[in-house]
């Protein structure tokens, strides 16, 4: 087929993350027979949170305003501060329900072979975030890839010469899971800090 | 998060076949991150393709004039009628290159459990089509699934009864796939040898 618009928009639909052809082009049929309402939607929705959304001045993290609703919210507790590498880390970690204190969303991760250093991903914003005076403590929760414990390693070294208190999330077996199947670098660091 | 826009992005983007919960979310931050200016493109090109995509009168694909281009190609095969469930299935067979007919592509397909008849999926356009005096052969190249099955047979002795030619790709394309992901040798197979 020749058809400019369709074409465009599965070249579009392509640009998402995991969206190969056939999916792009299973999607742009998929509206245009059956939901053009959807893509009326998801075109608005898209527009609206490209323009209207930013980063929190505080924590980094995606909002509409200047301060995003989790630094604003008086309930939480400002002594504990959660490094996380994105915003859907801090959706998985708030989805958990484990966690009341508040968040620094890195921009991304430290990755030598991408050329992205310590500064890139946000250091000094978090350094002096962490320096307010009412952190205690720093929960370095970046991804247990080699890329997160670099992260982690590098952020802590700084935050720790700053007199802060920094922790990591425990290493250990996922909840719900047979040993038999546990990659052995997991069992082998849950065997090490065993409690 | 409580951030309206992100989650009012999330639920638009999970309307897309194939995409549930957290891909969404991953696109949306994928989005809002790494790729601002792909998701105003993908907001422009999805209104584009609604507000400016119809169907063609002719053959019911999508297109953005009366007429798509296809049908108003001189080269094809006037007397040749090719019958798809939909624009993907097209799309696959002009990808192959075995066929230089034109098309009628229906509105999917016969599904007696969901009520869909063979009047909902533009029965009566495709005999007032094929029955121009021109076309001498339908080649129903609907699905090998049941329905597909369904819907050619239906089609085939309505059309028989017009005194036309109907003929069915060959078996020979895997039974049980949808035509829009069979490799396109195989395609090409079927399509010379249909009888």
């Amino acid at each position: 087929m020749v058809e400019p618009l369709i074409d465009g928009l599965v070249e579009a639909l392509r640009r998402l993350p995991g969206v190969g052809v056939k999916s792009a082009q299973r999607m742009a049929y998929h509206l245009l027979q059956h939901d053009r309402e959807g893509a009326r939607r998801l075109s608005a929705a898209l527009l609206d949170a490209v323009q209207r959304t930013g980063h929190c001045q505080r924590c980094h993290t995606f909002t509409q305003g200047d301060v995003c609703g989790t630094c604003l919210d008086g309930r939480r507790d400002a002594r504990l501060l959660c490094v996380v590498e994105g915003p859907a880390d801090q959706a998985a970690l708030e989805r958990s329900g484990s966690y009341k204190g508040l968040y620094f969303v890195l921009m991304g991760r430290v990755s030598p072979l991408d050329g992205v250093g310590v500064a890139d991903i946000g250091a000094e914003q978090l350094l002096n975030r962490a320096s307010d005076g009412v952190v205690e403590e720093v929960i370095l929760a970046t991804g247990f890839t080699a890329e997160g414990d670099v992260t982690a390693h590098a952020l802590g070294t700084a935050l720790k010469a700053q007199g802060l208190k920094v922790t990591r999330l425990a290493r250990g077996v996922p909840a719900g899971s047979e040993l038999e199947y546990v990659d052995l670098s997991t069992i082998a660091h849950a065997m090490g800090e065993r409690r």
